[in-house]
């Protein structure tokens, strides 16, 4: 990416082993992310364009020295950034704090979007996959790489439970997948606010008992008649603007927790005197998807959740560009894209 | 208070039953809040003057024909908010939200600081003491009226425990309570934020095992130093200003918990990116005095706590108004009044 609209494909170096805990993977299935889209629509231009996507699996080409976890020509699977898995961040379950993590795209390591990858903290960062190639499961495997761990942060940091009401609003593929974890977690009542019929029809496949299409004061209105009147305890903001935040706080019970994913394209909140006299719990963040993969993998893999349901389309890496302005379009809910 | 720097003593009628739900407690102490202080300093002109004080101990004088957990002559403490303690946000320890609940000073009910106040929902609200009115330990009673109480529960929604490293910023009785809590708690190393060297000693003789004297980036340099570079995982900030919270975010561990206590002085706070990446909770809140009564009480009676120490000056109902200005010149750390 060059700038905001202005999306490339070159060709660049092939990723070689730079460290002893690297390993270079050759992609087979990547994606593009709704957080690729914020600096689509914001980015300044630079001279050197920025490597995009964090989001990929795909086979090992070669391993560094120290790598004994994987090996060349395992299947794996990577989370949105690369970590060591073992400092004291990764082990609270903090890997996006990680001391050696970082994020694809940035100091010398490629994008997710590409033919290969060189990864850093190899024995870290991928998680084998015990499927070939081939499998039809690959891209309900790819999710593991961001959105559905980061669903399930949401519906984990909420403190989502059996029989629980919960709100998600935003019907993205975030946001979808925060309805499959929420109904994995046992929620009871899952209510999914957004406004794309496609989508939300997508959501009440995944658990979602009830849509509120509606925005704003009506919208939360109408959750609130939903729930009896009281708001809901826990809320899932897979959005990431203010008015969603300010959505979620009029629809959230006292004493409720609203658990953010996402980057918030905000600076400031509304966060006053009100939420203190509700007692209201602001939570989420960035997730361990590490850590969720291992959590989640099995119940991809014995077909319990299909998050890889978000895919609406496939575009060659020719055609990325164009995966970009139809997400932006909101023409396609998440793009799958293949080498 | 008529206006803000306009405190008087008046003649008001005498409480008496209106609801058979209500009792009036003769006032034995009372005493003046930092939130009181806000509209002190801010309270614009009224025609009728607001009825100020919401933490009083007292004798109950008369009780509503359905009043049967109190009688006259019963030593009770009331918590700064009446509530019923029966509906379902009290049953969740939400009193503050009380469907039956509402503040001292509004809605034709008198404030605390006064000879005698109708207190309704008595049943729910009052809790009676078993000491006598000449009792020394009456000004740590006083406390789990809202001070003892709202520290309390600062570090309960932190979730202090055993061994951990405890950040309270603010040095007022807020605060200072917060750290008698996280210490009963088993905080290990509580670090208190304050420049008043007469308070932080207190803090210190309450079990605070380091004091920052140092605001904003100085402050959290030190708070940093102080644990080792990272940060503390659990903050209470328990002054209410913008400030104070950019200081929390920045003195905060990533993955930590920020709880607020008392009403925060502005509409809008930082809640952008950085905390969505850094996975920092926000929470708190008012506290549910009430149901602390009970959990604190033992400590208080045998002598285990002692936040009474908190009170620093003793002023007469009449000397109320001068009460005010030394708490808000920093004179006082919180002034006892006897009526």
């Amino acid at each position: 990416m060059y700038a905001a609209g202005d999306v490339r494909i070159e060709n660049r170096p092939d990723p070689k082993i730079q460290s002893s805990t690297d390993a270079v993977v050759r992609v087979v299935l990547s994606c593009v992310c709704g957080s690729d889209l914020w600096p689509y629509k914001s980015m300044p231009a630079v001279d050197a364009g920025r490597p995009m996507g964090h989001e990929f699996l795909g086979v090992v080409e070669e391993t560094g020295s120290d790598v004994s976890g994987v090996a060349a020509g395992d299947l794996v699977v990577a989370p949105f950034t690369y970590c060591d898995n073992t400092c004291d961040y990764c082990v609270r379950g903090l890997h996006i704090s990680c001391r050696n993590g970082g994020r694809y795209g940035f100091d010398g390591v490629d994008g997710g979007q590409g033919e290969a990858v060189r990864v850093p903290q190899a024995d870290g960062t991928l998680v084998k996959l015990p499927v070939t190639a081939d499998s039809a499961l690959l891209p309900s495997l790819l999710t593991l790489s961001d959105v559905m761990g980061t669903g399930h942060h949401g519906a984990v940091t909420a403190g989502v439970g059996r029989g629980d009401s919960v709100l998600v609003i935003g019907d993205g593929a975030v946001g979808l997948c925060a309805v499959i974890a929420a109904k994995r977690l046992g929620a009871e009542q899952i209510i999914l606010m957004g406004r794309h019929s496609g989508r939300t029809d997508l959501g009440r496949a995944f658990g979602a008992t009830d849509v509120v299409a509606e925005r704003g004061e009506e919208g939360t209105a109408r959750v609130r008649d939903i729930t009896g009147g009281n708001g809901v305890a826990k809320v899932i903001e897979a959005v990431g603007t203010r008015q969603t935040l300010e959505t979620a706080l009029a629809a959230v019970d006292d004493g409720g927790t609203i658990s953010r994913l996402g980057v918030p394209q905000y600076e400031d909140g509304p966060v006053g005197p009100s939420m203190i006299m509700r007692n209201i719990t602001l939570t989420g963040g960035a997730s361990p998807a590490r850590v969720y993969i291992g959590q989640l993998l099995p119940d991809v893999l014995d077909g319990t959740i299909t998050p890889g349901r978000v895919f609406d389309q496939t575009f060659t890496l020719d055609q990325t560009p164009a995966a970009y302005r139809a997400m932006t379009d909101r023409h396609v809910l998440k793009a799958l894209i293949t080498p």
